[in-house]
């Protein structure tokens, strides 16, 4: 069978959870650029609504991150990436989904001003947007992440999960564009996210990506 | 044990897709009204965003639909309403996405005006945004539906399952607001939408909901 590939932009943090699992389960795959909101029609044959990313293994083609990962887990379950209790694999659920949404909103401001808008489309950067995002938006999804972490070492059933991947995703991009999480304030959360990015699978694809934003 | 309890308001099609699955399942539980957004302390600690439907066992709180189904699929196994095939199980998923994201945001605009703005909000109803989701935005949905239905019975793996529940319940709110899909123009979707609302468990639902509403 030929290698699975993977559609999408590696700056992406969606594409980014899929590539993180794929590491985890030691998937080999090959890699394909397209940009969010394609207009193929070859592209939107494969993801109907232009997404990245999109996942394809021969005719099966597969968009939406979570269903992803989801896939992924059925086709190769070793490592396990989501916990095997009916509770704890729901929590793990929702906080990816809190994640892909919420945290998604809260955290990647930053990084879709000064990358998309700034060098992509050579637009002028919304300051005020970032700072309101930064000051105003974020503590409250910071503290929500600081309260439930509480003194687990990852997010959901004593393991890690899809939680620990979608959460940890968009703080990259935060990173990025020069943001970081204040230590001080969330302890815990500063902690967490050294400890998720650190794994073999995140460091390798954050050094990769700062290489090629040229950090 | 005592009952589960679903937190949410009836005619919400998130709300909707679990009641139709504890119902598919056999699952007898409690309703407690919630209105989306809700601002209250006790239940934004089960459910961050305020979001409804939020199913809860216990101590055990769980927002978000997707989530909920998933956990029911693993606590309550039978009759399964994810195909086991990982590639069907996964398309499912995806339907369910694309159902949550992209058909609510075609189908539920009629609703949203006729219902929330004009009677919760007493304000007036934009009826071009009215115009505009069904005339514009929805034709191209409706085709990807009758394109990926085909000559099949259920959207995903020859099963009834969560893409179904969850594609056919923004349908349910789009009729409400007076409005149908062109059986002359989508034969499939139309067939498709009627068989699934016929359901026992769709068929009680949507009927308790017009009574709710004096239809």
């Amino acid at each position: 069978m030929s290698k699975p590939i993977l559609h999408g932009a590696i700056l992406s943090p969606y594409v980014r959870k899929v590539r993180v699992a794929l590491s985890e389960k030691g998937i080999d795959y090959e890699g394909v650029s397209v940009m969010p909101g394609s207009q193929s029609a070859e592209y939107r044959a494969k993801s109907p609504l232009g997404k990245i990313p999109c996942y394809q293994e021969g005719d099966f083609a597969l968009p939406d991150s979570s269903a992803i990962l989801a896939y992924l887990e059925r086709a190769y379950p070793k490592p396990a990436l989501y916990p095997s209790d009916p509770q704890q694999y729901a929590r793990a659920l929702w906080y990816e989904e809190y994640a892909d949404t919420k945290i998604a909103q809260v955290c990647t401001v930053g990084f879709f001003q000064r990358f998309v808008q700034a060098i992509l489309m050579k637009k002028p950067v919304d300051e005020e947007a970032i700072r309101k995002a930064l000051t105003e938006d974020a503590p409250p999804v910071f503290d929500y992440l600081e309260k439930e972490l509480s003194d687990r070492e990852f997010l959901a059933g004593g393991q890690f999960s899809v939680a620990d991947i979608a959460t940890a995703s968009f703080f990259v991009n935060m990173e990025h564009a020069g943001d970081r999480v204040d230590a001080s304030r969330w302890p815990r959360l500063t902690d967490y996210l050294a400890r998720i990015h650190g794994r073999p699978s995140y460091k390798a694809i954050i050094e990769q990506e700062k290489a090629a934003i040229g950090r």
